[in-house]
């Protein structure tokens, strides 16, 4: 039996944990400092209060202090922490890590590091310690995989992202089961530039849905805005296409799972795409984050990296003003800027890719 | 002013018809036989008794009969019917098209002649009379345009897809307006295929809300399957792509506005999604036809063009098992067969382009 330890215990952990329950591993769901409550009440009944379930057996839930207890007899580990999270995990694993050991991650996304932008499967290799480093190929899982979804076993297809083709495969290998399909891939560049961006553009399709109630529209039913959401995401799928490449990924991982799959699960699933109805509606910035009452933003986050990223020349070949919903994604976001999406500056032809 | 006249008395073709009038057109809205009681009714009061709205300012309607009359003076002219109706309406239109007569069309999609597969645009110039032909350049819109949207002006992105750009400037230039964006391109292979290959696609990518019905979820809500839905519409787009670049369009096409942008507005807005819904909800395609009371299912017709197409050879250096959600839905929706989508099947890197 595989033995797996999932260092975070929020809901995407803990749904992989689930998952991975029931594909029969041996599960040891290893909480952060944030997750003592979510620890607690599962240790005490197996219910995870922020998915609303109860975990299946084979899960054993432990608190941060208790990683080292935890970690004997490993086969493979996750990260399921919040890309804030990384450094703190990574110090935290250093003490046990081991050349040739499976690590993946559902923490995602791209960090301004240097002047450069890095993939976070690339700045966790970094953060191990050496000489343990040179034999780990952390890989990233993206696409369309919400939580909730993942934890009562919808039917997934997701991307793994990884620099190493075997180390790929082995992690596919032991993951995946019926009804949870994994397509590995080495262009993490692509994939975790399209994990990150899905936040920021998913918020920008969004728009449309508060501008349209707003102008008195329904929030639901025949009198829709879709016409105005669908050519903002196909905006959004060219710019990514074009922001991949410029990064050195493969512009096809755009269209694709983690590209157009994600950005699709996201503009329909969660959080991102009420903060952008939101700010649609009319509210500023913070008058939009404080009614997302304490949610976790990672549009304004990648919003906020990507305005310094092409302030430091990090995407060769492209500047903002070739991007024009990115653009005024960062004017409302950041800076307050009323919502009016640019539509005649949308769809040049020098933007494909 | 302008003077449009529009052939086809439809949704789309009157929902033009209100945009137009408002861009400051003179628009002549002739109806087809099918559409006699939509035109009696805008003559009597004005209200298209389908689109449920009253005609702006600007719009004179006309009987079938009455094309002769109502054409003198026609700046530019509007193909408004269904792909079934091209043969009837080049054949009213032969008496009076020029060279040179700016012809666009809302009609879109691909025909099977001769063993090709045949834009539509193209199929249209061939039917018009010699010599006027030569002089003529039709034009395709697509894009993410609910006719409804339209009627009521939401804002809205567009692709005219022509062969000579400056035809396609001119028309462009004609019936822009604020709000209503258009987007040339001379990828006519590129924009009709996506055309209309998204009324089946949005029909595979709905096959998931009846999965999940079945399978006892809610319509709406958290308890979705968004996770399939997304990951169904990414492959979606990477074979749309495969099939664009087979029939010599540009693949980037898919990405965008045609592609993507009708995709998603098909899934979100319209009958296509709830055909797909029923059929995988376990209905036959006969009982699900049933269910659709005589609505226009435009994805059979585009499926059973594709099989005829595949076993012709149109499609060159692809086959149908490369293609595994375009096969699964040609079996389901054509032969019958359960809906099971092949999830292991999608994102072969082969397909890529």
């Amino acid at each position: 039996m595989t033995v797996t330890l999932i260092l975070g215990a929020g809901m995407m952990g803990t749904a992989l944990a689930f998952h991975l329950a029931r594909a029969g591993h041996e599960v040891r769901l290893v909480g952060t400092h944030l997750d003592r409550e979510i620890v607690a009440s599962m240790k005490a009944s197996g219910l995870h209060p922020k998915l609303g379930l109860v975990a299946p057996p084979g899960i054993r839930p432990y608190f941060d202090d208790e990683l080292a207890s935890a970690w004997p007899g490993t086969d493979q580990c996750a990260l399921g922490v919040s890309s804030a999270g990384v450094d703190w995990a990574c110090a935290a694993l250093a003490p046990h890590v081991r050349a040739g050991l499976p690590l993946f991650m559902i923490t995602k996304g791209l960090r301004l590091e240097g002047g450069a932008l890095v993939a976070l499967p690339d700045a966790v290799r970094r953060l191990l310690p050496e000489p343990a480093r040179a034999g780990i190929h952390p890989a990233a899982v993206a696409g369309p995989c919400i939580a909730g979804e993942l934890a009562r076993g919808v039917p997934t297809c997701v991307v793994l992202a990884g620099r190493d083709a075997d180390a790929n495969a082995r992690i596919a290998a032991a993951i995946a089961r019926p009804g949870y399909h994994v397509f590995s891939t080495t262009d993490v560049a692509g994939a975790e530039t399209c994990a990150a961006l899905k936040n920021a553009y998913a918020m920008g399709i969004a728009f449309a849905l508060g501008l349209h109630e707003k102008a008195g529209g329904a929030p639901t039913g025949s009198l829709m805005m879709h016409n105005l959401e669908s050519a903002t995401m196909a905006q959004a799928v060219l710019e990514m296409r074009a922001i991949v490449a410029a990064l050195g990924g493969r512009p096809d991982t755009a269209s694709g799972l983690a590209g157009v799959g994600d950005l699709d699960v996201t503009t329909n699933g969660g959080r991102t795409g009420r903060f952008g109805r939101l700010l649609g509606l009319g509210l500023s910035p913070a008058e939009a984050v404080a009614k997302m009452e304490g949610a976790t933003l990672e549009c304004l986050e990648i919003l906020a990296v990507m305005r310094a990223a092409f302030g430091a020349g990090a995407v060769p070949g492209l500047t903002l003003a070739a991007l024009p919903l990115l653009a005024h994604m960062i004017e409302v976001a950041l800076d307050g800027a009323p919502v009016a999406l640019p539509l005649g500056r949308f769809f040049d032809e020098q933007l494909a890719r």
